[in-house]
């Protein structure tokens, strides 16, 4: 077949990259290919601001079509968040039909080798960068993000993401060599020699759940995995967030045809209202890996049931932050506040217990009472957000109802420290923005452990107010071991309590960021550089990303005869 | 605590062995530091084989204590496959006692780092090495073998596989650095800094299930997987093969309490007759890893069941060889009669069924049919096993009377080609020594297939005629596909054939031998070289040993700070 894109070109283009990035996961240093500001793009075939709007506009109201086979229905109900329908149907897939000719697909795919499929991975992100800023848009119009944050985490942070997969499953796979020359020493006879080929080979069938809130920053990591692995990879977006994984979709079909490969390497999934496919896919023989984003509830169904596949899972949690003390009051207000704030409090590592001895703590500016400390923090909250454009930006549009009333519902579990305030958005009057709320519970009464221990996903933390530090870590383990967490904050200048801290951390298996201050906050993971999740408590199976991520997507099969 | 061995000179020791294996490990070429000759041990404080059938005798009907806690009574049974009772026994444990005993040792452990996790198993299997003989023999009175399988399988080539697992280990949890300084420019703005900590960290208990025909090889790979990656191992024999797993737990926790560590990070739990310890144990919260070789049932049941574990099996198959021609038909007839008869076929990896095209196959001694290819067989297994001494030394004694009772019932299955003999053991006139049966099976017959594709643990193999290659290959493929295989074999000189036996093997993951004529056999794989298994097939869900098989035992938790 006379591919446009030779191997030899993709490797003369992206191999430097991908060799930066190996370095990189080994190191976990700062670098990103992946340009973050708005105004990097629009040169080199890349699309501008205003080139990616447009792209983004001439989608809305069209068919969205593949040229997959198997397609028997049109499909589609986005609703954006900030208010418009997006118009968009999309193929709905005869899985009989489809799965078939994904299978047919993997035989070049595995022939070609693990470094010509990572440099077609790394030719679908590097066109994926280019309409960053159409993706952006799809990013904001499906999970509510505000602009800069849909451009950002949807964007060059998303293909971070992926290019590390990427990284992760080219090393995994090429530490087993292609051809070994064995021979044992037998001695005063000849030695015995046998020539051994290794070979990695695909699973099978990769199914891809995507979830609502970040459906690239989420879905790359197991996209790319997989498929750079030499699986085939089924999309299965969530209903109100197909569109960035459906141009995500597009480009790897794209891409993948232009190296002379089968496209039906990366095929899509959508379903109609209430069909529930992802059930009805995840039990199905052909499908060996999965990976899912959402709730425990269906993490927990899919790693019970899918028992075919390698399943993993980025579920619920419930984190913690835990504040003792503090040499820079101010920047651990302002830290956490924006923590609250971003993205209206609907990522997964959003902070939701803060665990407030109600003795007070100690800072740099004097004493603080339990009720300072959380006024304070209110403050802190209601100065940020106090500019409406500026809000806007920060807090992007609740996502679905579903986060709405459990933000109404917040106000009557316990006294509230800092009411939520309904910002109006004048681009888009539909949008439903509102700011965070705090809640104070007392950490001592049996009734407050139900809501505190429970995750409330959305902009809504609770104050809780605890006997001691000591308390506080007790109830941090408690807390991760029982209902798990993607992260952990803390704030103390004791040594002491940091190291209780970090023990629980460690034992307990979670993520720890100690007295942030500055320009890092809890939420946010750099990828090649930090763990999103641990994969070793309640909260996911699996952390993004490492050598147990990809390595189980892969088996190596050996052929040796006689040298 | 003053340890005996210090980090430093546990290092200065083992550090180039070490690294001899990670380099081994990427290679693939030959390479073993556990001499295989019985000659090479008795200097430098190795045991000789006098002395280590000494130290074995010295057990025999006594106590073996370990000094574990929580030993609530004096459990054991074992009788030699050669027949004498040994008479051993060993403490039962209170698993409430024991497992919190466990578990307390874990933070040292974890504190070490994985170097120093690596040296200590390295002085492990130093000093399991210099006992090989006493182990040798351990062996060969538990599974039957016989006792020059017993050294070199059960001493050397299992500790080859435990440092294998070592290496793995060591490099998976060593890919990311301790410690990394991560700084983002900012533009004209001072960069964000963060100073990151990475700890791997243990998944908990490990639980390892001894099988009783290969104790200390199937056992070791994933006693130090789990060790190297910080997880106490809770090691829980066979019943009929205790002892040499008990002497393993005896060596190692004689090293932990020299390296200044807790010895309850390697504990025995040997159960009463018919007790079913495993079940229990299998799913105890505190069991996080799972290592299993034995019976499908079993291994399908801790798949399903101890949800709470990582579940790490190697289970049974069916193993093939496809016979479609050859240029070498002499050294096809000897190494395949070597592989039916070795260790009375007791092995995981030997063939069951042999596809042989009624028509016959080619070779360099001309055109020969189904029936004279079986006869010619079994001839070379008569000739291989005619002289009782040597048969012995190849055949061992059969492992346990399950195997017995199948091989005889085996001819009634068909019509038998090579009626199974009857050895004396002059030495152990108890011993049940048998030569193995070939029966003729017609595979276009379905009440056939019922026989062939299911496991017949034992020396029993089938001559299956097939209608040609082709279907040959389309048997291999349902068989490897629907009951599992550990390994391959095929002999053909058309490279039609011989592709499309390795595309088959490609696609439904087996591992291949092809046209071995030498003194290499299918039922062989060698440590740092070949894969044991492929863990992409139902006969076991995980290969002996590769980058999953430890990736996943420890998780890794990032402590960051502003810098």
């Amino acid at each position: 077949m006379a591919a446009e894109l030779t191997a030899h070109q993709l490797i003369a283009t992206h191999r430097p990259t991908l060799d930066q990035a190996l370095e990189t996961i080994r190191t976990r240093a700062y670098w990103s290919p992946h340009p973050e500001h708005p105004k990097a793009y629009g040169e080199n075939g890349s699309l501008s601001l205003p080139e990616g709007k447009a792209a983004f506009d001439a989608l809305l109201g069209n068919r969205f079509d593949l040229d997959q086979p198997g397609t028997d229905d049109w499909t589609g109900a986005e609703v954006s968040p900030y208010g418009p329908e997006l118009g968009i149907t999309y193929p709905h897939p005869d899985i009989d039909t489809l799965l078939p000719a994904m299978r047919a697909a993997m035989r070049a795919w595995r022939d070609a080798g693990a470094e010509v499929r990572a440099m077609v991975c790394l030719e679908i992100l590097s066109r994926i960068s280019a309409r960053t800023h159409e993706l952006a848009h799809a990013v904001m119009h499906t999970s509510g993000q505000a602009f800069m944050m849909a451009f950002q985490a949807g964007g060059p942070h998303a293909q971070d993401r992926g290019l590390e997969a990427v990284a992760y499953a080219y090393v995994e796979q090429a530490r087993t060599p292609d051809n070994a020359e064995w021979s044992k020493p037998q001695g005063k006879r000849d030695p015995i020699a046998l020539d051994k080929r290794f070979t990695p080979v695909a699973r099978g069938i990769a199914l891809l759940i995507g979830c609502n809130t970040f459906p690239t920053w989420n879905g790359y990591p197991g996209l790319f995995a997989s498929l750079a692995t030499g699986n085939p990879v089924l999309v299965k977006p969530h209903p109100r967030a197909v569109l960035p994984l459906a141009l995500t979709v597009r480009i790897a079909r794209e891409v993948l045809a232009d190296a002379g490969f089968d496209p039906n390497l990366v095929c899509l999934a959508v379903e109609r209202p209430e069909e529930g496919i992802a059930k009805a896919l995840a039990v199905r023989p052909e499908i060996k890996i999965i990976d899912y984003t959402g709730s425990t509830a269906f993490g927990d169904w899919l790693e019970a049931n899918a028992r075919q596949a390698q399943v993993y899972t980025e579920k619920a949690g419930v984190n913690t932050v835990v504040v003792d003390s503090t040499d820079n009051y101010k920047g651990m207000l302002s830290n956490l506040a924006f923590s609250l704030s971003l993205y209206s409090g609907q990522m997964c590592t959003t902070p939701q217990n803060l665990l407030i001895p109600r003795d007070g703590i100690a800072t740099d500016a004097g004493a603080k009472s339990y009720d300072d400390v959380v006024s304070d923090l209110a403050a802190s909250v209601n100065g940020l957000l106090g500019d409406d454009a500026r809000a806007n930006g920060i807090l992007g549009a609740l996502v679905n109802p579903g986060v709405k009333a459990r933000l109404e519902a917040a106000a009557g579990l316990g006294e509230v420290a800092l009411p939520s305030r309904e910002i109006s958005n004048p681009e888009f009057p539909d949008a439903v923005v509102r700011t965070p709320v705090i809640v104070k519970l007392d950490g001592a009464k049996p009734d407050a452990e139900a809501v505190y221990l429970n995750e409330c996903f959305g902009p809504v933390s609770f104050a809780v107010a605890v006997d001691s530090s000591a308390d506080a870590v007790e109830l941090l383990r408690r807390t991760v071991r029982d209902k798990g967490a993607m992260t952990v904050g803390a704030y103390t200048t004791s040594d002491e309590v940091s190291g209780a801290v970090e023990e629980t951390c460690l034992e307990e298996c979670a993520q720890l960021s100690l007295n942030l201050t500055g320009g890092v906050y809890v939420n946010q993971t750099a990828a090649f550089s930090d763990f999103h999740g641990s994969g070793g408590n309640p909260a996911a199976n699996a952390a993004l990303c490492d050598g147990a991520f990809v390595a189980n997507r892969f088996r190596v099969v050996e052929i040796r005869r006689d040298a």
